[in-house]
């Protein structure tokens, strides 16, 4: 978010067609949730394509990024780097240290697929179970944002948006801003 | 979760095929959030069949409940609803008064794919917004348990598992308990 350190959240093990949704959740979680970016390998397109879309009417910043080196992100990332599995150690355990170390530098939030390699899992600062049972990338992501972020991500303001939902007790209103 | 008023995640608009993979992990997020009960519909078996083999191998107590009734579920209901939408109030601003609710009456949290009919907007005793922008049903449905149970969810014991995580801060580690 702004006047922050950067949060970006890398994509791993997309495979294209089974996992077209899962990657398009994950990204636009990663928007809606207060990161700063999200990071597809580039057999995601169509997912790329639906957070930018999302992104255009309902406002930013939020950048998605392309790219056919994704190991190579991971590996030159300046900053520090938090891996999301249920293997981990307890995100309630880890969250005050990662949340001190966002205050000083930016963080890579990677968030896997199926089957992750051993060298992320050694190549994180840390490994992070939201929960060490199986549910699901997008659940893991979301609370680990609102962790990191402590809520204040609920209340961000959007820029550029075509579209803004204005909150009702009961049904839908939607405005769109000069 | 135990000794506490019933949390049970109804799933409309399950679209067979196309929602299968989030059917699946909407029910695996209530699972390992803290809710107790799914309730799918009949056309989701193939999801209500992945939950329930996930329970036998890490434990319970967790249903998965298949009815060609959703809305009579919904209808009938003795307790207070929350629907995840969008267009709802902002769940920092209504997740007190629900946890007031839930200390006194079981919680039918109510998880929609594409389009709400306006009967569930209306049957609801809180529209909820985890913010107020697109992103996934799984994501709300993650932060929203998180909130309601303030974290409790994450200490939960499970029973009869087969397969146990142990938490390591790299690598994996899964014991079988006798």
């Amino acid at each position: 978010m702004h006047d922050e350190p950067e949060v970006a959240v890398l994509r791993l093990g997309h495979r294209p067609g089974r996992d077209g949704r899962m990657t398009s959740h994950v990204g636009l979680t990663a928007r809606a949730l207060g990161a700063d970016r999200v990071i597809l390998g580039d057999n995601a397109t169509g997912s790329a394509e639906t957070i930018r879309d999302i992104t255009d009417r309902f406002g930013g910043p939020f950048d998605v990024e392309v790219t056919s080196e994704l190991k190579r992100v991971l590996r030159d990332w300046e900053g520090a780097v938090a891996h999301l599995t249920m293997y981990g150690l307890p995100v309630q355990d880890v969250q005050a240290e990662i949340r001190e170390s966002h205050r000083e530098e930016p963080l890579l939030v990677v968030v896997g697929a199926e089957k992750v390699s051993f060298d992320v899992y050694e190549r994180a600062d840390w490994n992070v179970g939201v929960t060490n049972q199986p549910h699901s990338e997008v659940a893991g992501l979301a609370v680990f944002l609102d962790r990191l972020f402590d809520g204040r991500e609920l209340d961000r303001e959007w820029e550029d948006a075509e579209s803004v939902v204005v909150p009702q007790a009961t049904g839908k209103k939607v405005e769109s801003p000069e």
